[in-house]
């Protein structure tokens, strides 16, 4: 005999509501309540019906994407992951992209806009605040995080300490001391984790061998090449005593090689340059770097989504994990030992 | 007094609904008729009211982008000045990127996804098919395309035949005669009209000089990097006597060096190349390009779009020119003289 969804409700001891809830994935429900049901559902042989989620949510058969840009290389990589992973599973991406600025105001998300468009949103390394957060559970649908999360939502994204440490001690194994870092924007340190991380990993990769890192030792290059050119100016006329600069990403470090050769300096002899995402172009350049699967992120993220709105099968292993995609140092030809 | 639709109409001596279709800029009213329309309109003090227009269209202060990639250098960075003139003047984007497959399928558009959610449409370096410009066409919004046109829609771009022969001219000018080429896709040379008309250029000037290019002189780089390493490589087994490539994108031209270093050429001393673009990168790697506006021309689509929805004033000088953006040869390290 099939049971129905009253039948796991009475067998977990909870509403039939919070039965819906937990098995589409969403906020507000512990997690000692959703495995409750998840095991009361599993006994009883009952799935949430992916027509009746569809139903439930407007069967939009399309997911919203939230984002603060396009045209960064991690940015976009993410969402092509996510878009490619979504339209096999015959999902359409709708990308709404916000205002993230860089004089300190707080990014503005509507989301009115996708209220009834989609059956679940990925937001893509937008720093949230907690009130931007509730606004976006109130539309009903489930969230997945990439790359930085709040609240109860699955998160996809790497270890920016971990990474951050092992490109520091990197550098601190070839003989280096004085080692700067480019970080993004001063609303980052507030609220998004990657950058804030990256910069926690730096210093205390330094702490470990006794060296507390300067506060001027650090720049701000916002995510861009011009960015990244502009700050390694700044950083090094301050302090043109430093052998080495961790770069919070490859655009970024880019730039710092364009600095580097105005201000006539020698890259790696003069100063070395580490940094993280591994763009197609650092092979190029000659760019050491902490690579990181960001394609495969994206895709990890919609998966995790096709699963909490019941379109696929929920798959355990695709959430287990999926917070620390690995990241590896590639050596190439802007690092060396310092020359004293 | 004031004067109303129904006026202009009879002073135009057409439909109302044809008034409405002129003003706001749709599709399927010659230009004659739009003439009429728009100069009955201004002898009467008519102008089509924003919230009428917003009202017809469902006032979602939203604008559509359809796009084939996010992750490539220009459709990101159109995207991203697209964006930022909507978000200056209220609107929001949505962007909807759809697959355009590698192995000649057509790319798979599906309007409905849009319905009821836009004011109007850009449609980004998009080869579209005339059934799918119709089925946007059946939206009932404006539509406004970036790179490459269809049907009677303004167009923003550039010239993509003259720049090709710029840069081909600049290489001939050096000496070089033996000049292959790196184009998009095979789909492209269907129906997308910048990699077609780049070929185009290319070809041509190689024949003001008397020489008529061989097909073989000629591959496919998918616009990446990867592909412009591979047909790179295949271009030089095949014709090791090229002095130089002209490359349809700078993120192939980059392919194309590491192709070069791979195979132990010298650039510029033993093949001379370059691309088009302007990306960022390429003063960093010393690129010589053909360089385009790219944010500009996204701004312009989008400020053209908010003229034919009544968002703002429409201003003629904003449509004239925007279909033949200025291009600029920038020399660097990768063109000289072939050696013999």
């Amino acid at each position: 005999m099939a049971h129905g969804i009253e039948d796991v409700a009475r067998e977990a001891g909870v509403s039939t509501a919070t039965v819906s809830r937990a098995l589409r994935g969403m906020p507000n429900v512990s997690e000692a309540t959703r495995a409750r049901v998840e095991v009361a559902a599993r006994r009883l042989g009952y799935r949430a019906s992916p027509s009746a989620a569809a139903l439930a949510t407007g069967r939009t058969r399309t997911i919203g994407l939230l984002t603060p840009w396009i045209n960064r290389w991690y940015f976009s990589n993410v969402i092509e992951g996510a878009e490619r992973r979504l339209r096999a599973a015959g999902y359409d991406a709708l990308l709404y992209s916000f205002a993230v600025s860089e004089q300190g105001r707080t990014p503005r998300v509507d989301p009115e806009v996708l209220r009834r468009r989609v059956d679940g949103i990925l937001v893509v390394g937008l720093p949230l605040e907690p009130a931007e957060v509730a606004a976006l559970e109130a539309l009903g649908v489930p969230i997945v995080f990439v790359g930085t999360g709040r609240g109860d939502h699955p998160v996809v994204g790497i270890d920016d300490v971990g990474l951050a440490r092992a490109a520091t001690h990197y550098l601190i194994g070839l003989g280096h001391r004085r080692i700067g870092h480019i970080t993004g924007t001063p609303d980052d340190l507030r609220s998004w984790t990657p950058p804030v991380d990256r910069r926690l990993g730096w210093a205390s990769a330094l702490r470990d061998v006794g060296i507390e890192v300067e506060p001027t030792w650090e720049e701000f290059g916002f995510f861009d090449i011009e960015g990244g050119t502009a700050s390694t100016h700044r950083l090094l006329d301050r302090h043109p005593e430093l052998t080495a600069i961790f770069v919070a990403s490859d655009e970024m470090a880019m730039g710092a090689l364009l600095a580097a050769r105005e201000r006539g300096l020698r890259v790696p002899e003069d100063v070395s340059i580490v940094g993280v995402d591994g763009h197609e172009i650092s092979e190029l350049v000659g760019l050491t770097t902490m690579a990181q699967p960001v394609e495969a992120q994206g895709a990890a993220a919609a998966g995790i989504m096709l699963g909490l709105i019941g379109a696929e099968p929920r798959r355990v292993e695709d959430v287990q994990g999926a917070a620390a995609f690995p990241t590896t140092l590639v050596v190439r030809r802007t690092t060396t030992a310092p020359r004293d």
